[in-house]
C-alpha cells in the first residue's frame, strides 16, 4: 500500500456569512470574514489517493489522470470564482475551508479506478490548513 | 548601506476589468480575471528599506517600526477587502499587481524616517511576483 | 470528521546537557548541541484539532481562537526566551525537540472544547521535525 | 509516542519504460518519462522513526545517526546517479517514486534500533510526492 | 517601471565533462556531476521582465503571454529532455546552470514585444540558483 | 557577467543589548530581544558571487569552493555558538543581522579568487532578511 499525492491550485473569493444570524453576531463569530464585498484566497489543495502499485508501471495511479480529475473536476469549477455565487452547488453552504475539503472529496470520489481515494488537504493561507479523510464521526 | 526586509501578507478580492471595453475584449485580455463577481488571493508582501546601521542599535531601522507601518498604512487598508468595492483610492484603477505594488510603496514611503525606501515586492501567486523601486522610466 | 491545523512560530535558546553525565559523554551525544553557552532556533509549531464542522459556521472549531490559545499559553511563554532558564517547568527537562512537543500538547489540551486535539508538529530546523499525538506507547 | 522525520535529499536521472510493451504503449503511459535518453529529478527525502523519548537524553533517536544512516544506505547509493544504470538493484524495476520509496523503506529498516522505522516520504517534483509506511494491503 | 516576474519549471537530465579533459581531471573538478550516464535536476525557472504597466491594462506584460513564451521557448525544449543528448544547441556546451540561463535569456529575447528582458534566474537545487542580467562584462 | 548564490544555513543564540543604556531603554527599543537570557535563531544564508562563466567549466567558480568557504569561515564560527559569548570578534558588537551580513561578508571576501563578492543575504526570520553589497554609503 502506498500513498500517492498531487498538489493543485486555484484562487476564489467567498464571504462567510451566516443569514440566519444579525449583522452584528456574523462580525463577532467570523471577524474580517463577514465582509460583504468578499475577500479571496490562493488555495493550495494536496489530494491523496493509495492503492497498491501497479507491476507493469510502477504506479498507484498514473499522476497525469489524477491530475487531470482535479482540473477538471475541480479547478475548473472554483479557479478565479466567486464560491458564493459563480458556484450553485456553494451558495446555500457556510464555505469554511472544512466545507470545502468535504465538498472537493465527494467530486473527484466518483472518478477514481483502481485505487481509493485517501485524503483532501486545503490550505486557506499559509499557515492554516485541513485535511478530510472521508470519515464520518 | 545595508538592506532590510520585512515581509507580511494580506488576503483580498479584486477582478480585472477596463470598463471602457467591450465584454468580449475584457475576456480576451484579462481571461478568467475578468469574472464580475470576483476572484481573490492571498498576497505576500516585502517591504525593503535602505540605511546605514545605526551604530548604537545595529539597525537600518527597528524591524517592529517597519512591521508597524505596513500594517497600518498597507494591510489594515487591504486585507480581507474587495479591492474593486472596499477601498476608494482603488475603485478607479487596473488593479494589477503592478499597479497594486506602486500604490504601496506610496502609502509606506511617507512614514519612513532615517532610512530609505527601497523596494515593493508583491507576490500574487506563487507563481507571479513584481517588484517596484520608486523608477520612473 | 474534519482535521484542521494552525501553524505559529517562536524563536529560542537552549542547550541539550545531560548534568548527570560527563563533560565527554555530553559533547559525545549531543554534539554542538552541548554548547553550555547556548545556541537558537525559529521553531516552526503546527497544532492540528479534529472534529466535525459546526452547521452553523462550518468550522471545527474558530481558528481565531486556535491561534489565540497557541500564542498565550505557548508562544507567550517560549518565544525569545532561554528554555533552560526563562521557562520553570523546562528547567528540569531534557529540551530535545521530542519532549517540546509533548510539553505543548500538554499546554493546549486544557483549553479546547468542543474539538479535540489530534496533533503538535513541531520544526526545530528545516530539515528536522517531530509529531506528538498524544499516544502513550 | 514520538515520531521524528529528518529530511535529506539527492539528484538522479531516471526513465520510465516498460522494456516488454512497444515504445507506442510506453509513450501512451509514460508521456515524456519514457524518454530514452532520460531525465532527472532533485529528489527530497523525509524518513519518519517513531518510539518513546530516551529520558536520559530526551530523543526517540539521535537525529544525527538517522541522518548518517539515510547518508550512508541512500543518498551515497543514489545521489548523481543514473537509477536505470547505475544502481544494481533498479535496473530491473519500474523506479516509480511509488517503488523508490518502497526500496528506501527496505534499505534504512536494517540499520534501525530502539526504534521504529514509521514511514518513507519521497518528493519527486513540488506537486508529487508518495508515502510508504510498510503496509502490505 | 515595474518589474514582473513569471516563475515556470522543467525537469532534466545532464552531466558535466569536458571532453577535452582526462577522466581523473573530470573527476577532480566536477566530482558526482561528472557521471557520465548522467544525473537529474528540477529546474525552477524565474524570468523578470521591466516596463511601464499599460494604462489600459495596468499590465507591464500579460503574465499569461510570459507564461506562453517560456513555455513553448524553453520548457518545451528542455522538460523531460537529457541537456547532453537531446538538445541540438546544448550538445557542444558545458551545460553548467550558468550556461544555461545564458542560453534560456537568448531563447526569450526575440518572442518579447513592449517591454524589456531583465533576469533569468535558474534554481538547479534548493541550494543553488543563478541569475544573469544579459550584461557583458 | 553571470550570478552564482551558495545557500547554507546556521543556528546560533544571541541579544541585542546596548550596555551603555539603561535596562528600561534596552527593552523600549529591543523588546524581547533584549531577554539578558540570550534566545536563538535558525539563520539562512545566501551568498553571491559574480563573474564570467570559465569556458572549459561552464562555472563562474565551483559551487562546492564555495560551500566550503561559507562553511569554514563563517558556519564552523557561528553555528551552534551564542554570538554573544562565544565569538571573539561579536563580543563588543551590537549583533543585528545588519551587522552580521556585514561581519559575513568581511570573512569570505578574502578567500575568493577569479570571481568576485557581490552579495550577503541573510535571513533571521521568514519574514525577515537582510541584504549587504559591500557598499560604503
Amino acid at each position: 500500500m502506498v500513498y500517492l499525492t498531487r498538489k493543485e491550485h486555484f484562487n476564489a473569493a467567498h464571504m462567510l456569512y451566516n443569514h440566519e444570524w444579525s449583522e452584528e453576531k456574523n462580525i463577532e463569530v467570523f471577524g474580517k470574514c463577514a465582509n460583504k464585498n468578499y475577500h479571496g484566497h490562493n488555495y493550495n489543495l494536496f489530494v491523496t489517493v493509495k492503492g497498491n502499485p501497479n507491476p507493469e508501471t510502477g504506479f498507484v495511479m498514473n499522476v497525469k489522470t489524477l491530475s487531470t480529475i482535479i482540473q477538471k473536476e475541480v479547478c475548473d469549477l472554483l479557479d478565479h470564482k466567486n464560491l458564493s455565487i459563480d458556484v450553485p452547488e456553494l451558495k446555500d453552504k457556510m464555505n469554511s475551508t472544512e466545507n470545502l475539503a468535504i465538498f472537493i472529496w465527494n467530486k473527484i470520489v466518483p472518478h477514481l479506478a483502481d485505487c481509493e481515494m485517501h485524503c483532501v488537504e486545503l490550505w486557506e493561507t499559509e499557515n492554516i490548513y485541513v485535511r478530510y479523510y472521508g470519515e464520518n464521526n
